[in-house]
């Protein structure tokens, strides 16, 4: 009852914390159909500032960090990104009216990585001086292109199967089967350069470079870090004004997807805790870090997976895949934050 | 003659000071032809951040606000809104060649609230350390929404007479009015949820809302206040150049367009200082209120207000309300705001 | 030898900086063909930022400053912006493949100035807290606006002479250079007026008047100051990608564009870095001084330039002169600031 009681409060105090102030603010301005739009160019601007220090800040941290300490992390981070597309597309499939097409997009964008909503993450757990490791950010490709790769190549395979099953014959299929092996290992090539050139991912990439190589502290201490959470409440009203508008688009497909983008980020969110505390365990990952693997694991890609499946799953149906993320998963995810941090803060102390 | 000396060494003083500067410098740079210009993104995300930061810091306050204190200006600057539209209606259409829409357009428009002309407004008080109710920018909804429900009501009310008054016949007239009559209620509640829904207010009232209800002060503190200034300045350049841009649409119109842009906002902000006094006597209203209530009164709005109007009274001419607004009566009421600080202060003392 | 390693060490240190950090990983970013865009009006903005920041701070520094210590840097800078276009326009129009036109619309984008390498020098010598005269920023104009009338009047003048000395008769070309002769003036005059119009000379000159007539000090410490490096790390990263992708055009015009592009800014460098000294004897112009004087010498025009002579020279091809600057002269020139500071620091000592 007490625990209970003090998890209430909790809510409570981050809901009106800036970035779940602004992220439900957007959503009752949508609501109320409000004609406030911002901009596409400073949504950009804004998401590759949040990207150029999540990845400045984990390069830093990395030049430091134990290699051990973030190797195990990083491999639990590409196994939950595996991980939550395979139980995705299975389960998502199971129901009536989704194509394996779609489960497979879905599940691979519910597995990718929101920089947004990891952005999120961190400044709660800064506004309530929880430390976490510097290289989180580190982690975010690891858990991200695992889970696009799995996902695209999961669908291709079975697209090329159901093709090779087509009654034409035996003969047809193995050697379309072949082809399909044979291509496997350029498409998964494909995809990965795919990945890394998007932009997300770049500009993560870019700033872990700077971080790593170069001396980037002077322009990271006096405008990435102070403008970060700021910039980051302006995103989150974005992000509720979205979410509130995607919502429309459930509407048109099956209720699968509804009970998905509800249940899953709280489900991998739990996963990701899981894992945390598994590197809690081996390599005394930090309480914070342990909240941040679950955030990025209970988040769903808005900015680079998108793109990413459209050209790689021209047959899915974005109306599905992305309503269900940003409508649904994005402001879940985002809402549920303060979750793990009360997990943590009972399981392991903060 | 020492008191006039007195305000031309606080004029000059003030014409230096960045806020001033940089729209006198706009202008300057428009009568050049200079090609420089501001992408409209950019003007876009600086209003929002204005915006934002005018809510927040009014929410912020209203929170430890003492009603009464605040009720009255509030009721005063909704007063204000609607005495400056009834003036400003008659004053315009009892010139030749000023159609009643047109003048009502125009009046409802000065009537309104310029969200940067009031931020304006501030950052000079705040340069001479001058101190004012954090709850002022609460009052700009009651201002601007009085102004442009009244203005619409009165144009579309006097457009149904004018038809009712047709030849066509008593009867006629009478179902009109009737149907205008009951058509009345629907459509004041029309143009509040339309004005409500508009990017400014609704911006301003998210600030509003999370400041009453969140904890915003760390976001606030840290982004919204030390980027005010700056931005500021910036949108200062892209109001002088457009105030000088529009100049050239008040040929096509009628002279009494011109006579009314530069004397409304003195008359405008004489009456706002008047009220702002009484609140003074009632409630001790601070002498820096005065002066924003005043230039409240003396903006005319540049950024919800065409819009809004545009959509309710297609048949009044943007050339005319909108030239007048931008090109003559945004630069008279920001070019006056020293006036008002110096008028405060031989009347109260800051 | 300890010298050669000294300023290896140097060049290593500088590269791992901000500055040149951003700037390498953009065009890393390019060349592994990234999709990361960073939108036109971001750009656009952020140019504005950095040219009000230097302009202001020019303007400030300039009403305290010594009119014979800016007298003489001024002349020498508006001296190395004709001297710059005389040789360039010369030399590559002595290569074949290259038109008269070509080679003078590219020695002018090379005697011409960019704000962002100007502004990239002074964020280095902050960093290395070596001083520099505040009005370095008002040098800009007279270089700039010297080697821009320089080239397009020689290249206007060389086409008529041309047209003149066509086989149609003497008389003709008499006519039509005294026409020519008696346009010159109206020539210089428009292409004058067309300079200052620019966007990014209106901006500079904005700054500087109300840094000189105003006192935009508060707004300057406020926002101009703190912001200018973090912005500066977005713009380089723009050019870094901008000079990768203006590579490619490269390959479609002549050799001599290549060697010119890669030569012209160290040797125009080294002319600056001259002229510099001549004044620091002369006046005492600092050491910090000399290297920006260099810094301006051997930029290229990628902002005012491109459009300026697209206009006053249509048959000039863009390729070859933008390709050139922003391909080539512009990142050699970044790349080779650490050059200047070395310098500075063996023969003044810094």
């Amino acid at each position: 009852m007490d625990m209970a009681l003090e998890i209430a409060a909790t809510l409570v105090a981050q809901v009106q914390k800036p970035t779940l102030a602004f992220l439900i603010g957007g959503m009752v301005l949508a609501a109320m159909g409000s004609k406030l739009e911002v901009p596409e160019p400073v949504y950009k601007f804004i998401v590759l500032v949040l990207l150029l220090k999540v990845g400045l800040s984990a390069g830093i941290s990395v030049r430091e960090a134990d290699l051990w300490a973030l190797a195990v992390p990083a491999l639990l981070a590409a196994l939950l990104g595996v991980v939550i597309v395979l139980i995705g597309g299975r389960a998502l499939a199971a129901f009536r009216g989704v194509s394996r097409m779609d489960a497979m997009a879905t599940a691979g964008l519910f597995g990718a990585v929101s920089a947004s909503t990891l952005a999120a993450g961190m400044v709660m757990l800064d506004a309530e001086g929880i430390a976490y490791e510097g290289f989180i950010g580190a982690l975010y490709p690891f858990m991200d292109i695992a889970a696009l790769v799995t996902a695209i190549v999961l669908a291709r395979m079975s697209a090329a199967r159901r093709l090779a099953a087509a009654p034409a014959g035996g003969g047809v299929a193995t050697v379309a089967m072949g082809t399909g092996t044979g291509g496997d290992g350029a498409m998964v090539k494909g995809i990965l350069t795919d990945t890394l050139k998007s932009p997300a991912i770049s500009a993560l990439l870019l700033g872990l470079g700077i971080g790593l190589l170069g001396r980037p502290e002077s322009v990271y201490d006096s405008f990435y870090e102070p403008l970060f959470r700021g910039l980051l409440s302006i995103l989150m009203l974005i992000m509720g004004i979205e979410a509130w508008q995607r919502l429309g688009e459930m509407r048109k497909v099956a209720h699968a997807y509804v009970a998905y983008g509800i249940a899953a980020p709280l489900l991998h969110g739990a996963l990701g805790f899981g894992a945390g505390l598994l590197a809690h365990e081996l390599t005394g990952f930090s309480a914070g870090g342990v909240v941040l693997l679950a955030v990025m694991a209970a988040s769903s890609s808005d900015i680079s997976g998108p793109p990413t499946l459209r050209g790689a799953l021209p047959e899915a149906n974005p109306s599905a895949y992305v309503g269900t993320s940003t409508g649904l998963g994005t402001p879940v995810a985002i809402l549920s934050i303060p979750l793990w941090i009360a997990l943590a803060d009972l399981v392991i102390g903060v």
